[in-house]
């Protein structure tokens, strides 16, 4: 089968994306894959499988390889005289800014070229914590209270500390700090306010289990990874969930009830069904004083959360073969004609 | 100043958005004004000033017109041995799909070509009631009572009739009934998920004020319109509503108080505030018992509501001095450089 991996992207997350991909081809061997880089100026290149390495990009050598462009129903390279186009289902594996937020669903969707990744819709909901919030409260899935800080504004903070300070609109725990006390507030804020001009504040809760749990929508059936219980200090920063995005080894299922796996599993379909059709997500549980609360929505988990599969290379495959299709509009330019017809034009 | 009207697109909109488009090029004069047309196909067009006539798009004569293609910064028409680009801002008109959930936003912003119309996630929230709803919600801006139906599944409606049942995701009244008694709704449930898989069912208020209001934000303040009366019957249909499209004369603003002008205004702005922005946007409203009830955001009203505008010229070049820009992304490869000495490759 064949699939393009698209990377990179204009993100703070641009090298995280780098990673997943190198962990992909790995993971992804029986498939015929192609390689597509987004640079940070949204020029794509096409990357040869052998060059797939962190020093072809943070050497600029990839600048040297063939520009892609885009046309309806494909990436194409062109030559002096013809053409060469990459057929296939793209996997879109953009961390962050240009992947999450919509522009390259909105982008693919429009040159139509099949892609597994979350739709426009999805990513909103799922890109800005704030938004988030909004879908659970309306789907009545639990989540932590929180309360929303602009920059430039007079923010009177009703959380009791210690708290969690995160920029709306980051993953990967960029720009996100715990503070315990007022006096560490304003660095904090300080620090998440360079990434958004939004900040979302949490309660940060002691005690709290954390679960991970992927999943997909395929031939009308969630297929769901494993529950992981992740490896947790106070919290992973950004360079320890770097590392994390290069993990390709399948880890061992949390020791947990039958029943919260139900639960969250529930809380999960609840979520995905009818906006992430078409995308692996993975969402990150809290459980706290026996509830579950979600915690947050990734749409294009780190190098796909291969490591909770059992047999990841099939979870792509059943997925490309079950991705949603816009529905086709026919103009007959009926009112056009009556428009004109009345106006005697 | 330079403006490039973007029409047309793969929407049941379609039509309207060529007479909006129209329209326009009056009220627009005194711009240096260029026409796209985007055909249901997503092949853009440069249509001569001149040809903006219906007949041009019904005949389909604008097929033989110069095509455009869309690089960094701009549109582009190739020929032989040179590129002629389209330099200015892009007026977003293209209603319903494409236009209005997010793909044109994408789109132009990916290419970075500086554009009047609603970003990614102010698309998300209007374009589907059922998001819409989640926001008035999340921003305590009060809406109507409603329930959300979908194909193909048992429905229990718990709203009392006379009901109005609307497809989620259309505008211009298309797929929309009233409906007195049971013995109609099948019909109607027919009708409105030919359109949309989701169906939004809401009480039909009888004796309710219908009031809109546009209005965009330029330098750092809101610009509101006059509030309008809209001229109503029962409900304005498809047909009619068509021809609302096509409106270039100012009305009479509402004989209303001040205080719920200032009450229309203050939930306008909550719903803009930070979502919006780039935008010129029309709020319809509902007062019904003495309550003000956001009805519908249109993010691209029909002939962008410029009936309700003293000087609509003026307003379209302010908002186009104060579109939002995205965040610059610096990458310095610094944490693959130091994945990679970690690692030892």
């Amino acid at each position: 089968m064949n699939l393009s991996i698209l990377f990179g992207g204009a993100s703070f997350e641009h090298e995280i994306s780098i990673v997943s991909a190198i962990t992909l081809k790995e993971k992804l061997s029986t498939f015929n894959l192609t390689f597509i880089f987004c640079d940070t100026d949204h020029t794509f290149y096409l990357i040869e499988a052998s060059k797939m390495k962190a020093k072809t990009f943070s050497s600029g050598a990839h600048k040297k390889m063939p520009v892609l462009h885009l046309e309806k129903g494909c990436f194409f390279q062109k030559s002096m005289f013809s053409k060469t186009q990459i057929d296939g289902t793209v996997l879109n594996l953009i961390h962050g800014a240009d992947g999450e937020d919509g522009t390259v669903a909105a982008l693919l969707d429009f040159y139509t070229i099949p892609f597994i990744g979350p739709r426009v819709d999805a990513c909103t909901f799922s890109y800005d914590k704030r938004y988030t919030k909004y879908l659970c409260e309306a789907l009545d899935v639990k989540t932590v209270e929180y309360q929303v800080l602009r920059k430039n504004e007079l923010n009177n903070l009703h959380i009791a500390y210690p708290i969690i300070v995160k920029p709306a609109r980051l993953g990967s725990s960029i720009g996100v700090s715990i503070v315990k006390e007022e006096s560490e507030l304003d660095y904090a804020l300080d620090v998440a306010f360079e990434f958004d001009e939004t900040v979302i504040v949490e309660p940060f809760l002691e005690g709290v289990k954390e679960y991970n749990l992927a999943g997909y929508c395929a031939k009308d059936a969630m297929h769901f990874s494993i529950v992981e219980e992740p490896n947790k200090e106070e919290f992973l920063d950004f360079e320890k969930k770097y590392m994390d995005f290069s993990r390709s080894e399948q880890v061992l299922g949390a020791v947990i009830s039958e029943e919260l796996t139900a639960k969250l599993q529930h809380n999960f379909k609840k979520v995905y069904d009818r906006m992430f059709e078409g995308a692996l997500i993975r969402c990150d549980f809290f459980v706290h004083n026996d509830q579950v609360l979600l915690n947050e929505i990734n749409p294009i988990p780190g190098s796909m959360a291969n490591y909770l599969f059992e047999d990841f290379a099939k979870a792509i495959e059943e997925l490309s073969q079950s991705l949603p299709h816009k529905q086709k509009v026919k103009v007959n330019y009926e009112y056009i004609h009556s428009i004109s017809k009345a106006k005697g034009k």
